[in-house]
């Protein structure tokens, strides 16, 4: 573990980490989210990290000199090191495709429920808790079903099948309550904080980014070091998006690489919260838009990063799109043509490449990587209408091929 | 590649390898399977791969000198090399578990899968087909995606959501077919025998237990060499059953163990086909029964492995046994809380040990492995009835932490 302090992401205060100490109270929870900044200079000047060889298939913990937890769970040794693929695609050679939905609990927030798991211990609280659109939610409880300590979980009712199966399968005391997203987690938010529970709320608690931003780590080492030009990222909550430009900047930081991708964010166009936020303009602020979208795992209408999104995703020179079902239907459906099956908020990366291409953004020379966030099993009722129900009987069977 | 001849299970017929040749003719299809046998002498004094280096997360390609294919696919590199983890479980210390579900299409059928599409293009075919009860297919059919050939695809109408759903997003040509999977699967062998379409059946085409069998391979060097006494597995066809053995015996042959564990093959206990041939006694015969169970993917009647699955299994010490679809949910849910999620048929290993603890058979000083075959995310539908669906309101929520 390295040593490291936590800052204000808008009134630049520094403090020292303490249990229980999640946000900055003179900003508030939204506009107060900290950055845990380690020391960077030291960490340039250590050889032994130039040094250092990575492995495109550990866990993600082989970037522990860049990570604030030192407990170690059975399970983490198969978080992180999920496949980076190349395909031609688009027309654009060696596209980047990594594909987060290999994880334990299939998708990219094992990254941070690893690291929250792994943070109670160190504190030694002995409660975690959590509300998700799905994922988050799913994948604290599964990475958590074999310790000894407790998982509350609040997700809104109508989280698809699949995620719901893997929380009452894990274990874990689940509350599925009626009402938004954004309602429950406002409710179980306070509650959490009230009972002095471990928070697995990525855009409150500061730690869990930096589990998610080993993606980026994860990128630059399987592709030799090579930074892509653009990398694409769904966004909901703003939290994945934000760990991206981290990750990307940290290892520019301390010197292993010499730049940063832009970052584009892409949103559901039925309720695309941050993008708003951003097109505003600086200062960046809270933003709290309703709508809706068959991406559950991005349908945030209040999100909680949209600071850190904003300005991260600004200093990386990148932007934020949107696309509709439609167009998420669809690239859920092309991407599945290269073998890779994600879930509709883990397919919109391949749908904002698209539709920048379309629209002359990105050309043929350019280098990108789409980050694909969770396994398509995850919520296959979203393909209902989309995908063929036809039966044959024996004899059509036959027909056809005569 | 290494060199290999092809021997028939029952007469010991020898054959040299050619296109199409995937059983004895004298024999037939079912007592005629045939075994891929390589050079184990010559491997066994070939120093190199004594001093070889295994790479627990390298892909089953690291097998390659007991491989019989040439071409490599771009998503072969992450086939194999799933996580091996270590539970205290019912009672015994160190439980290994081989978690097949992270594999790229979330199923062990991936291994044999690869190995066809390999051998397809090694022998110049340009369609692959399959029949399936869901993974074997959904496994060809994803990995088939980013190649230019065809993949003709027959299940039966009733297929899991989720599997039917990765069928259709990876392009294959699907024909879900009215009738059980023994049906389905007869019509298809004989069309794509007849149209020679390259056979990805596991029961038939003998190429295809060489990639399963690296599951065993695996569970060795995962486990530093160390062979457990007793290794559980689901069994429908009976080639993962086979496979297993055939993996622990071959490395056994080349001198890098000493010992085969007792395989038990867990079969549903309202299609206990396989079971009912191996205890009918030698000289093991085809049957065929009718039933069901709601492990689809081992819901078969009418096993095409049958005879080398007994002769295996028996070789082995081992033996079968059956668990209701009581037994079967219970299983899935009491793996749960270790953090595994098992498709039904990936969790009767689990109940099987349960078993065979309570009936006194396996005792706390013995080694076992549990084989999860699929990901518990490709058939949420089977735990309906056995998960809460209850919902909150927030005032429900906040009375309970009063």
């Amino acid at each position: 573990m390295t040593t490291y302090i936590l800052r204000c992401i808008t009134c630049k205060k520094e403090f020292e980490p303490k249990p229980g100490l999640y946000y900055c109270e003179d900003c508030g929870k939204i506009m107060g989210t900290l950055e845990v900044i380690y020391d960077y200079e030291s960490l340039k000047a250590d050889a032994s990290i130039k040094e250092r060889l990575f492995y495109n298939k550990a866990s993600m913990y082989q970037f522990d000199f860049l990570l604030p937890t030192e407990s170690k769970l059975k399970l983490d040794e198969y978080v992180g090191g999920t496949p980076l693929y190349k395909f031609d695609l688009l027309g654009l050679k060696d596209v980047l495709v990594k594909y987060d939905g290999s994880n334990p609990s299939s998708s990219y927030k094992d990254r941070a429920s690893s690291i929250a798991i792994n943070k109670a211990i160190d504190e030694g609280n002995e409660i975690l808790f959590c509300a998700s659109t799905g994922n988050a939610a799913s994948s604290l409880a599964m990475l958590n079903a074999h310790t000894p300590m407790k998982t509350y979980i609040f997700v809104p009712a109508a989280i698809p099948a699949g995620k719901r199966a893997q929380l009452e399968i894990s274990g874990a005391e689940v509350y599925a309550v009626e009402g938004t997203y954004d309602e429950v987690y406002d409710l179980s938010l306070d509650l959490g904080l009230e009972k002095g529970w471990y928070c697995r709320h990525a855009a409150i608690n500061p730690y869990l980014l930096e589990g998610k931003k080993t993606g980026a780590f994860e990128i630059v080492i399987q592709n030799n070091f090579e930074v892509p030009d653009y990398v694409f990222i769904g966004v909901g909550d703003g939290t994945v998006v934000s760990s991206l430009y981290k990750g990307f900047w940290e290892f520019k930081e301390i010197g292993l690489t010499d730049k940063i991708p832009k970052i584009i964010g892409v949103q559901a166009e039925g309720i695309p919260a941050i993008k708003e936020a951003f097109e505003k303009g600086k200062p960046y602020k809270p933003i709290s838009i309703s709508g809706a979208t068959l991406a559950d795992s991005i349908s945030v209408g209040k999100p909680r990063d949209v600071i850190k999104a904003c300005t991260y995703v600004e200093a990386s020179g990148g932007y934020f799109i949107s696309l509709n079902d439609a167009e998420i239907l669809d690239a859920i459906k092309e991407l599945g043509k290269t073998g890779i099956f994600a879930e509709p908020a883990g397919a919109v990366p391949y749908g904002g490449l698209k539709k920048l291409i379309y629209e002359g953004k990105i050309t043929k020379t350019d280098k990108v990587c789409l980050v694909i966030t969770g396994n398509g099993l995850k919520d296959v009722k979203a393909l209902e209408g989309a995908i063929s129900k036809t039966t044959f009987t024996a004899e059509e069977v036959i027909e056809r091929f005569e």
